[in-house]
């Protein structure tokens, strides 16, 4: 009998929620947009509804599954499975939620709290690019480091077949590394962190600085009356229609970002180094300045055989992943 | 009946030898100056000479000992126990350096290769700072992070109980890790790397710029007639005594460190890091400012708790270390 998990995805915006098998193959999937909760209550009900319509979907009772991810940004204590704060949602502080999860959907084994981004580099570890690649003598990938580039910058960190949580389950702020320490303030109080500079968000912040300073672009006007309507999907497009300034914006924002993969792998050499999030559309624009970077910068052992790519799951590695850690999790502790 | 194992940490000035018991007590130890060696021959000789010499002080016979631990610098093949190549040793490239001390040292459980830095931080780990510490909850630490401050900047990171090695070995490399993608350039072939900053040459460096670009200093003259004489330890002097330049170049040392220290903090949230070398010596003055930075920069979760240390055993932690790791590897191994 083929056995089922359930992950749970939330994030600032939006609940997303799927039903997997134990390798991590999705059966259904449900997205529910969080619009602007003003409660905590208002929040787990969107938690709620959108896990129950899955199980519905998925001709699942919470009983038939056997262990339950569920995946948030913020600051967590993991141990005893509480959402200690988190900026992007209303009254989200103390928020006891595995405990919460587990009561109204009691599974099995039990549910998992897991930090958001390391459940996506865990997805793509167990079921995406990770379970793909192989290395050169024919093994599986066993370490490997996943930056999200969104809002800001996320890290998951899997060393040794294990995600690596920290002391205070605060590790793998790779957004938060510094590349310049007398650099751009970041809002999270370091100066001249990775993330001030190559996130999605960091990438527009310096495209509207250059055109604001008088830099020429082909679409300059399009720029000075909606400069709230510039995205870094839509500077990659103006650049792959020919705008020089569009196309330097996102080619720094590649050679920033091979900064901090250079940092990443002279810290762990890594055997993977896994980008994921909506400015990985760029394709070769981001990665070819990055990989230039890494070539120039980095110690030959440190980028010997690494593979650099893009992720496979997209938003989906989140819920894919919280299942992924609540069974590797759950299995451990009961082995 | 005690057991005993033998660790030799192999610089590029001088070899270093101990025997210790299994708690990592040195029971004796001795060093040898390498001289300038011209051969690897040579090299070797010296590493025999004074193994021999220290077996002979602790009374004991090859066969008696229970493992042998060899650290060295350089680029290794830890699985092989080959050093692929050192910069400061002459021939020094593909030399299988444990099978060649386990020929000549037969031990009973076998000699293993560890990375200098890497066997440092284990001996702190297992037998130092690290052994003495509890965490609030009265357990033993199990994540630690080290920076040996010298020449150059090296790491070693403890992850869960083990030397963290990485894909090719090449891990833990943190006197390399980006602080100003676009500052001073490194040997490596990087930019603006920790070491470029932070190491007791790179002090050195900063003070002689400063000097010659007009600075004004007490010690002047003597800086302007014998600029080799300057070291680390002497601006620290200089410092005490009152001397403004040098007291302000000991403390920006200090606030680089903390640059890296807060990047350590949020890539891998360790329970302790734990500073080495002789630039340690100037104490409080390179301790302070480094502390400032951590606490104004450093993300709160991921510096709660940590404690951010200088290390006990100054230079015995490289032979101890490299025992402990060659009992560890080698009892892993035979479980």
């Amino acid at each position: 009998m083929a056995e089922y998990l359930v992950g749970i995805d939330l994030g600032g915006t939006n609940v997303n929620v799927g039903c997997v098998d134990e390798t991590g193959k999705v059966i259904t999937k449900h997205s529910l947009a969080l619009g602007k909760p003003k409660t905590r209550k208002e929040v787990l009900e969107s938690i709620y509804g959108a896990t129950e319509e899955t199980l519905k979907r998925a001709g699942l009772k919470a009983e038939q599954v056997r262990a339950v991810g569920i995946a948030t940004p913020g600051t967590l204590d993991i141990a005893r499975g509480v959402v200690v704060f988190a900026a992007n949602l209303p009254e989200w502080e103390d928020v006891p939620l595995r405990d919460l999860i587990q009561k109204k959907f009691p599974s099995r084994l039990g549910t998992v709290l897991e930090n958001d981004a390391n459940a996506a580099a865990w997805g793509e570890y167990w079921a995406g690019v990770g379970k793909e690649t192989r290395l050169a003598d024919g093994r599986h990938v066993s370490s490997l480091v996943m930056l999200t580039l969104g809002t800001g910058i996320g890290g998951g960190v899997v060393l040794d077949g294990k995600v690596w949580h920290g002391f205070k389950d605060a590790a793998a702020e790779l957004g938060h590394i510094t590349i310049d320490f007398r650099g751009r303030p970041c809002p999270c109080g370091n100066i001249g962190c990775l993330e001030a500079y190559a996130s999605a968000d960091s990438t527009v912040r310096r495209f509207l600085e250059a055109v604001k300073s008088g830099a020429a672009t082909n679409w300059e006007r399009a720029v000075r009356e909606h400069p709230e309507e510039v995205t870094s999907r839509r500077i990659h497009e103006e650049a792959l229609k020919g705008d020089v300034l569009s196309r330097k914006t996102i080619e720094e924002t590649g050679f920033y970002l091979g900064v901090g993969i250079v940092s990443i792998l002279h810290f762990l050499n890594p055997q993977m180094v896994v980008l994921t999030g909506g400015l990985t559309g760029a394709g070769s624009m981001l990665m070819d300045p990055l990989m230039r970077v890494v070539q120039e910068r980095a110690l030959g052992r440190s980028r010997e055989d690494v593979k650099i790519v893009f992720a496979r799951l997209g938003v989906d590695a989140g819920f894919i992943g919280a299942a992924g850690c609540a069974l590797t999790a759950l299995e451990t502790s009961a082995s």
